[in-house]
């Protein structure tokens, strides 16, 4: 065995002397990547789904070609939900989504998109990158031969549209509104009643009262569905979503089949995509909300202090009891806390403080 | 000539041809560029220099050795304020600094790393990647034969280190501060002297009282500065520098001799590098915070909302007359304060509204 190997490397080491021998500047032999690449988004959905699309783009780009990667919607391949499966067992060699999407693979994975009340964009990215978020992210998928990495954040999320205004945390009571996931459950624990519906079906259930209530995106997204024409309160901010990761997935032995510069290609393209889907968030919400503003004229609230420490009490309970199914939830859990903490006072120095000056110069209708 | 012309070409061909004979997977001849970076930077300083350093070898993973970027530190090879200079005459390949820094060559290039009460770090990265703010970027540099990219970016700073508690815009009256740029030309407005001195001699100025007060950064490098031991206010936030954009700068010349899939990761590794090193930032912000107030016991305090009125007024003034310099300078402005405009509301309903639900959880001294 040691023989032959031995004879493979020598093998290897003869045919580069050759290449270099025949050719300056170098000649090196490269292997063409095709994969597939499922998402968990509908077909044309802005940032989301135009983002996975422009990520497989620069990676061909910055490839010369090298990786090429067909992406295929929600659906058109696999469901939408079966994209950590198909990534998993290798059907697909990549797939886009939201980790909060698999809470049902490993509760641990919950941490890594959206938390009530927990981190907005900029506090994630740097526990992903900067605070060891993204190795414990690698840690709850490396089960699933899963490999993680950010792709986006919608920054803070809005609060959602209502039918009535919303004073007190009583109001929530059997109130009916769709809210997936761990905001969902805080919800519910108010009283409240969580309609889970997919995406086509929420507007007409709004407009003729089969739900009190919906949250969505942001205003770029909920402009394009209409929900103004539904409900005539539109609520901030997004406590149950305040900077929801996207993400990108790899399947771990189609990732580690690549050459390194590869790999820190996917890597960069990941990131790069990651930062730009917020801008693109940032920039394009500015401009829905404007629209909704003047043109729709749409009643924008914020939602109440007391509602506010309420909602986080409730929310402290469900990320308790979601940290206790398992010991992978509870130390990714206590991770994301103890840096939540880490940056929590300079968050208030620093981004908050200067939002407080800047903010008067914007007059809110509502 | 075009016989010559069409001859090379099809010499190429022939070769590309014979190549791919030769050897299957494909065979592609590569060109290595070995590149010269010069920066502004110090030796070694956290996220500026050592993100510059991360940059170029990022760069050379990614292109598996194509790229070699030999990397020097202000001084190191040619003066850190040549940076620009070096760049643009072909000296060295590429660089790293801050736009502020070339306000003498071109004033227009001061909307593209600091403005007084101007965009945070969110709102720059989405205007120069979602609102048009890098293509006029690369045209206020394009005279000078030099491709700007966003490199990094310090988020919301520190207001600066005090020998005094400043309860009203008359206490900037006389008083002697190191601040550089338009921040320093609105505390001039103030009636401030404005000292502009090297890094190493800032500390002893303030200690001995020759100056009143400095700004530096943030936390993490003010901590490194020992500031707290000449001066004990620690004032907040910096609204002179609500998110500075730290660039690379590449020469025209030396970018587009480059293939196409080299350009894409040089443009991908600026934007991971520029998302990395905020990240960068508001991790080791918030640490290095932490233990100034718990070890060092800084008197952590806010500026007065009166005083962030007036200079907010007096900046306005500074930015009209930096407008007014040259037409380039003014187009910039205006786009600037557009797209300010349109992110404006948006900013207070999601990230200020956000942070002041999470705000009054952590505990200020001072």
């Amino acid at each position: 065995m040691k023989r032959r190997e031995f004879i493979k490397k020598a093998g290897v080491g003869a045919a580069a002397v050759a290449a270099s021998a025949i050719a300056a500047p170098s000649v090196i032999a490269q292997k063409t990547y095709n994969w597939k690449m499922v998402t968990t988004w509908p077909p044309n959905l802005p940032v989301l789904q135009t983002g996975t699309e422009r990520f497989a783009q620069r990676v061909k780009d910055a490839t010369g070609g090298r990786i090429n990667i067909q992406v295929y919607a929600g659906g058109e391949l696999v469901p939408p939900l079966s994209t950590f499966d198909a990534v998993s067992d290798g059907t697909v060699e990549c797939g886009s989504g939201a980790a909060y999407y698999w809470a049902g693979k490993t509760p641990a994975c919950q941490w890594f998109s959206a938390v009530p009340f927990g981190l907005n964009a900029q506090g994630n990215n740097a526990w992903f990158y900067s605070g060891g978020g993204l190795k414990l992210w690698e840690e709850v998928y490396a089960p699933f031969n899963v490999v993680p990495r950010p792709q986006g954040n919608t920054g803070v999320q809005m609060g959602g549209w209502f039918r009535k205004e919303m004073n007190t945390i009583g109001d929530f009571n059997g109130l009916k509104m769709r809210i997936p996931g761990l905001g969902g459950k805080v919800i519910a624990g108010a009283g409240g009643t969580v309609v889970l519906l997919a995406g086509g079906e929420i507007f007409t259930s709004l407009e003729r009262g089969v739900l009190d209530a919906t949250e969505w995106v942001g205003p770029m997204h909920d402009l394009r569905m209409g929900f103004y024409k539904a409900a005539p309160y539109y609520y901030y901010p997004g406590w149950h979503e305040p900077g929801t990761t996207l993400e990108v997935i790899f399947n771990k032995k189609a990732y580690e089949s690549l050459p390194k510069d590869l790999q820190v290609i996917l890597d960069a393209v990941a990131m790069e995509t990651n930062l730009w889907s917020l801008s693109e968030f940032e920039s394009g919400n500015g401009a829905a909300l404007q629209e909704l503003i003047t043109k729709h004229k749409v009643n924008l609230k914020q939602f109440p202090a007391d509602m506010m420490d309420e909602l986080r009490k409730l929310a402290k309970e469900v990320l308790e009891e979601e940290a206790n199914k398992d010991p992978l939830a509870r130390k990714v859990h206590d991770a994301f806390k103890k840096f939540k903490a880490q940056v929590g006072v300079w968050g208030t120095v620093s981004e908050n403080a200067y939002y407080n000056v800047i903010a008067d110069k914007f007059s809110l209708k509502g």
